[in-house]
């Protein structure tokens, strides 16, 4: 396992040059937008983040009413190539099954922009890139960010685009808390919202989880207390570990036994040895090793803690229904019945929220047995869910069809 | 953390005398009995072990007639010390709740017997024990096992005490599978059996659970390919990790959310760092701290490398039916409603196979919200089944009330 493979030539920076690259010497290509020292980015823990960039994508064009626009909001190891050839992978964009011309989020229609949260490992600035101020990498010094952190950084990407409202703010998983975040951080700007499989806030178990993954990363001596860059090293046996213990997470037990029950792995009989004899070894081990190719494992520390951190009825007055009191923001809440990570239950409580605040909410439980990752899936039922929505709202919003 | 912490005296070795030391040095104190070279003891995997030691530990008395004896089999990071205070760890046995006088396991009437498994790390032969032909720890150069293994090791020591027909086989979790297993391999040995929160055959996602463990053991680089005793070396964080996501799956999600919600640990606010904000992060760094203090790394990957591959129909022509024909043993199997690990379906596959063999078969599905941990705590109608289902069954074996 290498660092980072890069192609030869990358796209060219729309915005200012990148100031923030994954490691030195190395720039990833896509779109970034620098923001200046003099505008600073204040974070939930108390100090400002100065010079910060913001690595982004686009679909679409936006119209000249600047209504068209959708945030897309990419999970916790995604990023901003939603509808792309990945630049490090090489494979399809994580939502390409989405977002496209004539497809869910109809790029013929929509503008549809995704940011590398702030803390990523994709061109945001974050714990892997250089800290202006010495000249090093972040590492463990960089601050510990919030959701709603990351929604501010955001924020200062749809302020540059000129958008007062974008049409929808749209995600998955830790999407899905952004979306929430948004919908009740800046309503007025949110015309309609998609929290899509997630959670008002992290449970002890989705805690639980994260903290088996940082322990992971933190036990890898090629951690070096975070200071692995300056040091030329890369903790990916804890990467992989914590990647593969996540990975279980995301599947259903039923999807599990489907895809893999316990069938051997290219051999006829156990090998009475430590061998990835079953399919699904092999296919965690897999998991585990490619994710190290494509992401940095402090990003993966602050991302984690930023999800656990993530509570929004505590940030009003431990009441979630005061998040989203008076807000005109139309909400469709969607779930998957075999989603254990963020189960129905979690995203009922949302809906019940935004009932008791007399909102505009519809929410569907779709059936499947895929788990959470069946937002990443094909699921008809979910995209034609998807699709109701927007084309309704798009209705209210006076957006003409393509 | 340091190695095994032993009290200054232990109690006498009831059998021959140790052979089998966890550690070069280290006599485990209780009871043990060595098979000398000549008694081999065939495995699953082709070769015999020979040499071989089987650590154990009894409370009550076997009567003249022998037919009151109760083995009761420990799970994964279980071990014989089920009703005494732990030589190690200086807390209560693991079944301290059940087994005793007057107890659901009532030593004033039935003889228990708890043997540590084959491949353990307190007493029985392992890898962490010595090789007699090299004079050095097995490690990894010890067979792969399984649990038939485990079982055929029991039997030698049911046998050493001339028990024809145990009253009981009795355990939970891997316990449980070590009761199918002896219900399937002996059933004229066993009158009764009491397989607990188990399965006939480990999930795709158990075994998923169980890689990612051996995988964090593995990646620690004081495992040492295994020969961490030789190098004078413990991988101790990789066994850590691994008890943590283990631990996990033990506990449901209702049980976290009680236990510790979203509580934090001894702190006001959160400290927007990586500490142990949550309670839950504090506990489970204490599970994963405590457990390498008394359990061995390769221990835990030869006990769940047994687990993964249990496949009771599989060892039956794929017909599970077949693991039980013609059985007279009599059954009680129970489940726990919120047990993510080995649910009640995988229970009920067992029963239904019980059943179409035309067994003596009952199954109770305790409701509780403890999950998978469950058959470790109190539970008062699992107390009760229990009970009631011995005190049947020691009606039909003519065995007097104390």
């Amino acid at each position: 396992m290498t660092s980072f493979h890069l192609p030869a030539t990358t796209p060219a920076a729309e915005a200012l040059p990148a100031v923030a690259p994954v490691a030195p010497g190395i720039v990833l290509p896509g779109k970034r937008l620098d923001f200046p020292a003099r505008e600073p980015l204040p974070l939930d823990c108390g100090v400002s983040l100065a010079p910060f960039t913001v690595a982004y994508q686009t679909y679409g064009t936006l119209n000249a009413a600047k209504s068209n626009a959708i945030l897309v909001c990419h999970a916790l190891t995604g990023d901003q190539f939603v509808a792309e050839t990945h630049p490090i992978t090489g494979k399809p964009g994580w939502w390409e099954t989405m977002v496209g011309p004539g497809l869910t989020f109809d790029t013929d229609r929509y503008f549809v922009i995704c940011t590398n949260v702030l803390g990523g490992c994709m061109g945001s600035t974050g714990p892997a890139t250089i800290n202006p101020a010495t000249g090093q990498p972040w590492g463990l010094s960089f601050p510990v960010i919030t959701i709603r952190d990351m929604v501010r950084a955001q924020l200062r990407l749809v302020d540059y685009f000129g958008i007062d409202s974008l049409f929808c703010v749209a995600g998955g998983s830790m999407g899905g808390m952004q979306v929430l975040e948004w919908a009740a951080t800046y309503p007025e700007r949110c015309f309609s919202a998609l929290p899509i499989a997630t959670a008002a806030r992290h449970s002890a178990q989705n805690i639980a989880f994260h903290e088996v993954g940082r322990q992971a990363i933190m036990a890898d001596p090629e951690w070096c207390n975070g200071e692995y860059q300056r040091q030329g090293k890369r903790p990916e046996r804890g990467l992989a570990v914590a990647r593969m213990a996540a990975h279980i997470t995301y599947l259903s037990e039923a999807a599990l036994h489907r895809k893999f029950g316990r069938s051997l792995q290219d051999r006829e009989r156990v090998s009475f040895g430590f061998d990835a004899d079953f399919q699904v070894e092999s296919y965690l081990r897999h998991q585990g090793s490619t994710f190290v190719d494509r992401f940095d494992a402090n990003a993966y520390l602050y991302i984690t803690r930023a999800c656990d951190y993530f509570d929004l009825a505590a940030e009003h007055g431990d009441a979630l229904v005061n998040a989203f009191r008076g807000t005109r923001t139309r909400f469709c809440l969607v779930s998957f019945t075999s989603d254990w990570l963020y189960p129905t239950s979690e995203n009922r409580a949302v809906v019940h929220a935004l009932n008791a605040a007399a909102a505009n909410v519809s929410f569907v439980e779709i059936a499947t047995d895929k788990g959470h990752d069946a937002f990443l899936l094909e699921e008809p039922e979910f995209f034609a869910t998807v699709e109701g929505f927007l084309n309704g709202c798009a209705e209210h919003r006076g957006l003409s069809k393509p």
